[in-house]
């Protein structure tokens, strides 16, 4: 196994930071362009799913960076991992960077401003340093961080790189989760891009999934969860995040893939988050623990860090008790890849 | 009828937007505390609709700056109104200003971002000034605000008082809605506080509603939009504000409050959109123009600005074909207020 120190870890983390804002002002800027001109794009798999000219010029710009100073290290992109044949999940043990250059493109696209540059490190294909950047939030945009090691730490900066940065998760100690949750949480969930009208569609299955989530306890068949709220964002990242920081309960996602997830796992596993699949396994009992999700499973779960709650619950006992309430709300949703 | 000078205005917007960062930054310290601290809230409706005591201590904040300014202006709150037993519609022809003192309750308390002041004045019962300042939202907050005038504008100020402002919409000038709107639009709605189970209450109807945007088209029976995205922030404030800013195309909302959309209606009216009934007006021809939103109605249906089309469509055109396109995908939503 490859060891990295919590230095070389530091050194890792500070270049994705670094390489994060190069690339988050590279869109800044393409998008004060745009402001007069309409900005090219090509549609791949329908109309939700935009590349752009930037998509692939900020791909390169993170993998050059990247790889001139880690040369023998893997790197896994979105946009050469789909111009590419080959739809297997391609992880290996080394050192490994997944990389989304802009999740949430549809979002830049209309210039709101939930849109974020995801680097990712891997190392025994366990998310090990996460840079979320979202250029567009705030003045300064806005990055969160995570080295996981237990001399690294979880941070928020919205202030600058030469800025403050906040300590995550952002209550610290963070509050137990609702003893009737998810009743009390606030659920990020998306639509996502399958569209098709049918009542074995994913799209009909989430939309069925958030009314449960929303609907007043007893209603539903019993399936109604009284969360807070329902929160659609249009990235997957940004939802991973929110949940990673301690600013959202639960985050339920499926059909996004390893680079749209990675740096935001990093980021929730080091302030105490977990994620799980968020279809139940199969042979699972209830007394059986839960696994952590596959990173390539393209299905996603995830709770917020808590603290012990008045009953003498522990933290995990209260995040498995949370999935196991998500899941019996939720139907399960069809997405694959290939082994 | 009250005049005001363009000079007067601009006090008047200037008096708002130093008050919202006033109170901005009394959210800002609470929520430093809440990190040591949980919040106290108690319960109004159920438990989707908090109120904080930070809400009345910002109203307060807002109310008192305001009428030692302008004492013999008019001033609704959020707050004060609720707290009393008028539900009537209470805006009268003067100079009056609607205030919300945090839009986005459920998303402080969860410190999710999404939370706005909102402060809006009105002449006529037509919402003229607006300031909304979205405290959380980058390290200095996130500021839009308008003066409805032909000497006034609209501005996003994301760099702090000092900072720099960029004009809105923030793509000038602004695109022609998509030839085959709704397809590829961005669509703003909520799920609301009603969470009853059956077939006839809101929640049901809104997320049919998005089910029927989102779905392709020739699906739901000729009701898809395949729209780009559906986003819910949980905050009909910030919905406004985007599509304000052309960040947006389409808000669909209904449930919320004059204070909620008056001050963003001021932003979106000079930024050169449009506010309608989210219902159709029953006696309403193809042929007869669409009336602008009733301010108390409670049902607000925005469309972004836009430039005239390739096909010569004016802005009003495309906009009205879009408004209409949106009617024949949705069910009508119950809220009403006494008369």
């Amino acid at each position: 196994m490859t060891e990295f120190s919590i230095v070389e870890l530091r050194k890792l983390h500070d270049v994705a930071c670094n390489v994060a804002r190069i690339a988050g002002n590279y869109l800044r800027e393409d998008q004060l362009r745009r402001r007069k001109v309409a900005l090219t794009t090509r549609e791949k798999l329908n109309s939700v799913d935009l590349v752009t000219a930037a998509d692939e010029g900020v791909e390169k710009i993170i993998k050059d960076s990247i790889l001139k100073e880690y040369p023998d290290h893997a790197f896994i992109g979105e946009e050469s991992y789909s111009a590419g044949q080959e739809k297997r999940f391609l992880l290996k043990d080394g050192p490994t960077w997944i990389v989304d250059p802009i999740d949430g493109t549809v979002n830049m696209v209309h210039m709101f401003p939930m849109t974020a540059i995801s680097i990712g490190f891997c190392l025994e294909s366990i998310p090990t340093v996460g840079v979320v950047f979202a250029p567009f939030l705030g003045g300064q945009g806005t990055l969160y961080s995570a080295i996981r090691h237990p001399e690294g730490g979880a941070w928020l900066s919205e202030f600058g790189p030469d800025g403050p940065s906040t300590p995550l998760p952002l209550t610290s100690p963070p509050p137990p989760l609702p003893a009737d949750a998810p009743k009390g949480c606030l659920f990020f969930g998306e639509y996502g891009k399958d569209r098709r009208d049918s009542p074995q569609s994913n799209l009909t299955k989430k939309a069925a999934n958030f009314v449960n989530m929303a609907t007043e306890i007893g209603g539903r068949g019993g399936k109604g969860g009284m969360v807070h709220g329902i929160r659609s964002l249009g990235s997957s990242t940004m939802d991973m995040v929110y949940v990673a920081s301690g600013q959202g309960d639960i985050m339920f996602e499926a059909g996004c893939w390893e680079w749209d997830v990675c740096a935001g796992i990093a980021i929730l596993l080091q302030t105490g988050g977990i994620v799980v699949d968020s279809n139940p396994p199969t042979d699972l009992k209830d007394s059986d623990p839960i696994p952590m999700a596959n990173l390539g499973g393209r299905r996603y779960l995830a709770i917020r860090a808590c603290s012990e709650d008045v009953n003498g619950r522990s933290p995990r006992a209260q995040q498995e008790a949370l999935v196991r309430e998500v899941w019996k709300r939720t139907e399960r949703l069809d997405y694959q890849r290939p082994v």
